[in-house]
């Protein structure tokens, strides 16, 4: 029997890591023993923090090609966010709660995306409809994940389901939802240790809006002032890669997880509208947004507004 | 409240017209009393046979620009099977048993692909999963697009799944799958009324293998000699669409559903090889193949292999 490779996109965040182990194991309680998780990237210290706490192993970097092998596409599903021979593999599954793009099979297959705030929702979904025993180190990852893409619940993106399976889950892994998950949440929100070119680079994405390319970098911290006391050296990258690059603005969002708030901090030629996106006027380079933590719910729409 | 537009694909069968109505049925015991079933084309005689043995009227046909509304696909993925502005519509959620190629959306949705024989085998799965009461006519419906879409279970594409779930629905419908399954199949293997052209167009899918190309046209019968009977008007219609569209080779695969065998009558350049791709030689332009009924699994892959 060969191996069924089960995997989460490029940059790997705690859901695409925990969803890979998850669906392992759910592939292995459903008889396939050949089923491995597998990981596209490095483990950020959000995702370790949740591993070491439920006794986990990370899954292993995935470096075989993937050509005629059987693979578990979780968290993703668009070929660039996945592994580079994805097109030659097999696709024999598919768990996911994103939109659907630049992704083709030539025979039928599972396929199970639903529009929750997190994959691993989805996967707890499966275990109860098949009445399949969730461990512990299991509903703990589960728990992980979603206080991950959910940042505590807060995020816009969060449903219900996500809610109701959180707490469903904390139960079995015995932990205190909200004192686990600000934990878990600072482990991956220390600031102090990265460089400004790593605060700059590990989240970030460029948007074609109108005539103008915005690029758009998130951090989330516990500590919004740690982060803005470095401006200097942060514009200096900045206005550098901007003119390297191409950029009319550089946006950096630094959410605070605790207050649920962010400060963005703007350079670029366009700088003065993306104050106006958010009916504020910039000072020093930034401006205080009450209740923004989603990039893609609540800082890109306004921007493509006011440049489109 | 606006409408939620359900339809299955193009040239409808029998599971793209029963999904869609049954679908309809689904989201409205889900509360969403303004889903509606359309179809995207006429209803073949063995649609309109279950239909009226169930009284269900059939759906409307589906004339509306869809840009910006919530739509349901069953039984199809890929835009070009879909409606023409599909690409401007709001995908909400997708039921199939197919590849998935040509797809895409610009936000997530619900999606459950699964690799079944039948749509309505996957719709039969989500009523018991919601222990939602399936009618009678409904029960009928789901029965008639898994002998169908199987040919009374003998097609290759059947599962064990499709069987479980005819069986079930066969008892809620009050009907005896055998004896309803031929008559209903039978109503739509009449080839006497069907002038040849109508007989090599209402089925057909042109192929690239190699550097040629293979049209392939199926059409189920009862009687596999009363097409035969028609040879010479069928070799002069097929010779003279193939001249106008360049085809290397035709193939009319005429399947007797009764017995699960097909005779293929071949015309064009490469008609040898056809039958190659058989181990058996033509004789007269046709040849009996015992057991096959699939042309996508039974037809096109030997015929694949010899020409590329």
């Amino acid at each position: 029997m060969m191996t069924t490779y089960i995997f989460g996109h490029k940059n790997p965040d705690t859901d695409a890591i925990s969803s890979a182990i998850i669906m392992g194991d759910f592939e292995k309680l459903n008889g396939n023993s050949e089923a491995k998780a597998y990981r596209l990237g490095d483990v950020g210290a959000e995702t370790k923090y949740a591993l070491d706490y439920f006794k986990v192993e990370a899954p292993t970097l995935l470096t075989d090609d993937l050509t005629d092998q059987d693979v578990i596409l979780v968290d993703h599903n668009e070929f660039q966010q996945s592994a580079d021979s994805i097109d030659k593999a097999v696709i024999k599954h598919v768990i996911d709660h994103h939109r659907i793009a630049n992704f083709e099979t030539a025979t039928p297959l599972y396929y199970r995306a639903e529009p929750v705030g997190c994959t691993a929702t989805i996967l707890y979904k499966m275990y109860n409809e098949q009445n399949l025993e969730i461990k512990p180190e299991i509903a703990g990852l589960m728990l992980s994940a979603i206080i991950s893409d959910s940042l505590l619940f807060k995020s816009p993106t969060c449903t219900e389901q996500d809610v109701e399976a959180a707490k469903a889950v904390a139960k079995i892994a015995n932990v205190d939802i909200d004192a686990y998950g600000l934990d878990m949440l600072k482990a991956g929100a220390s600031t102090t240790d990265k460089s400004e070119k790593d605060l700059l680079e590990a989240d970030a994405k460029s948007f074609n809006m109108g005539n103008h390319v915005v690029r758009i970098a998130q951090v989330n911290t516990v500590d919004i002032e740690e982060v803005i006391d470095r401006q200097e050296a942060l514009e200096n990258e900045m206005n550098k890669v901007s003119a390297e690059e191409g950029y009319d603005a550089f946006v950096l969002v630094v959410t605070d997880i605790l207050n649920s708030d962010s400060k963005i901090l703007v350079t670029g030629a366009q700088k003065e509208k993306i104050g106006q996106a958010f009916n504020v006027q910039l000072e020093n380079n930034t401006a205080f947004l009450p209740n923004v933590v989603s990039r893609k719910k609540q800082i890109v729409p306004p921007i493509t507004d006011i440049l489109s």
